[in-house]
């Protein structure tokens, strides 16, 4: 127990990131009915699609689950009404500002919590009311600050100016990797590479399979001037890097990316031609796995390190 | 105890990173004296110099010391015969092929640690019969791998590739980071940027005043074409960030480096032109102190931080 399992009413302070196409309510509720906290990433997601998917999770499980709500998304103010709709027990909002619809969300009975990748996002976010604060380092998969802030130095800075429970997330996938941000401060976990490598994930097999080939140094942060997002260095990622290389203009790298380069990658499995958003830990990935057996070893791993450290002495 | 410790019989697992200008015979005498271990940075230092840094460090303390060696520095094969000659017991490298010199200083009864930035060269440490490993990573100051992976995602794939210990390095400057890196698998630390903000060392005041200063993300990783380096984002560094923006050429970024860029900065303390090389977690340093204060924090810390990861349970 902490404040973290107290807060949601779960057994594990593990969350399973919430994840544009790779999350949909079969990995949520996966990952809730081991004892985590399964989301349902709605940034991929219509309105109709996302309503479906929060139903079915709930026939799915019965322990708590949430939603990522992007705040910035286009069809985010809709959802905030939909998981309301819905009584979504927990929603995590990222990309935005928290300020706009925690109080709503409160109000409600939600659990709110909001992602942060630096200090000062996280002292705002608090002040905003909500209940738990994500803090995302640089070696995350996907969308990240401009700070470039990595978890290890991002979980401490943050604990020195926020008073509710933290929750780490960028470069873990394993017990170890949990010990870690439990020694820095942190009061939970949240996983994301690790999880999309599992047999529920809605991940394209070919993508799950580059996950688990994926070597030290196989990903990368790129389009730092738009939005900067950790990718596979892949065909595509290639071609993005030549072009901010060579001096492109926004306008020029926004037509390459043009629209469903994401979808193309993670959901249809086009390794060569789509976006591919994971994780520095996917090198310590290895195998695909059902995400009840993912947490099983995690959990595992976090009492055996646990026990090692306590032999240690000087 | 353990393999660290033992290695290079100290007290405790803490290693003081061996920088250039800022660390010679007084910071290193004072790190041993108070139980870690030492380290003179040669690396900005000439034959005599060196020498007679290793003699005072050796009337300073009876404990053991050593001396970082950047192997790619021209003066290396000078300084390689300098510590045999004067009896030095440990020897970090860093910056080139291991293989050159480890065999040699071991046949002189040195340990012998090499410094790494990825999987691939802890296992060519390694090979080549280094006692130790540093495993450095991303968020670390100065000069840095190109792969950019982070301290919480390289400790664990360097243990799944290397049996001898790891000593973690990048991002760590209290108990906290220590017990965070001794859960990823690490049995040391090497701190470099807690070092240069303490009294003994021979940064200029304004230099350590400026790292006591600096906030989340108030250093980053530049220079990624010529051999990527962290520095705090002062008018220098915002010259070279331009000058790579607009694509200049080696030839030109080279100029604008010019020679002596770090001893001004870090040396003879001209924060605004000169090269100031230090870590992401200078956000969490907050004041200068003597090199054993510093040590007795760390210890105390990680001793607090090691009872409240016994008391959390789920």
């Amino acid at each position: 127990m902490n404040r973290i399992t107290s807060l949601f009413n779960i057994k594990y302070p593990i969350i399973q990131a919430g994840m544009i196409w790779c999350s949909d309510w079969r990995l949520a509720s996966a990952v809730s009915n081991a004892g985590g906290l399964g989301l349902i990433g709605s940034g991929s997601m219509t309105h109709d699609i996302l309503r479906e998917h929060i139903r079915k999770c709930k026939n799915a499980t019965n322990k708590p689950f949430g939603v990522n709500i992007p705040l910035l998304f286009s069809e985010a103010d809709e959802f905030i009404k939909i998981v309301v709709e819905e009584d979504v027990p927990v929603v995590f909002t990222s990309a935005g500002n928290p300020a706009k619809w925690t109080s709503y969300l409160k109000e409600h009975g939600i659990k709110v919590v909001h992602v942060v990748s630096n200090v000062k996002f996280a002292k705002k976010a608090e002040d905003s009311g909500v209940d738990a604060i994500v803090a995302e380092g640089f070696e995350a998969g996907g969308h990240n600050g401009r700070e470039e802030t990595t978890t290890l130095v991002l979980i401490p800075m943050v604990k020195e100016v926020v008073s509710i429970p933290i929750i780490a997330a960028g470069g873990i996938a394993t017990g170890r990797g949990m010990m870690a941000a439990m020694a820095l401060g942190a009061e939970g976990v949240q996983i994301g590479s690790r999880f999309v490598a599992s047999d529920e994930s809605s991940a394209h097999l070919l993508f799950k399979q580059r996950i688990i080939e994926a070597k030290d140094g196989d990903t990368q942060l790129i389009l730092k001037k738009i939005v900067p997002v950790r990718l596979i260095k892949n065909k595509f990622f290639k071609e993005v890097e030549e072009k901010e290389n060579a001096g492109s203009s926004l306008i020029e790298l926004s037509e390459l990316l043009g629209t469903g380069r994401a979808r193309k990658g993670m959901f249809e499995g086009d390794a060569d031609e789509g976006e591919l958003e994971i994780g520095q830990i996917s090198g310590l990935i290895h195998e695909i796995k059902p995400a009840a057996e993912i947490i099983d070893e995690i959990v595992s791993e976090y009492h055996r390190i646990k026990t090692e450290l306590e032999g240690i002495d000087f």
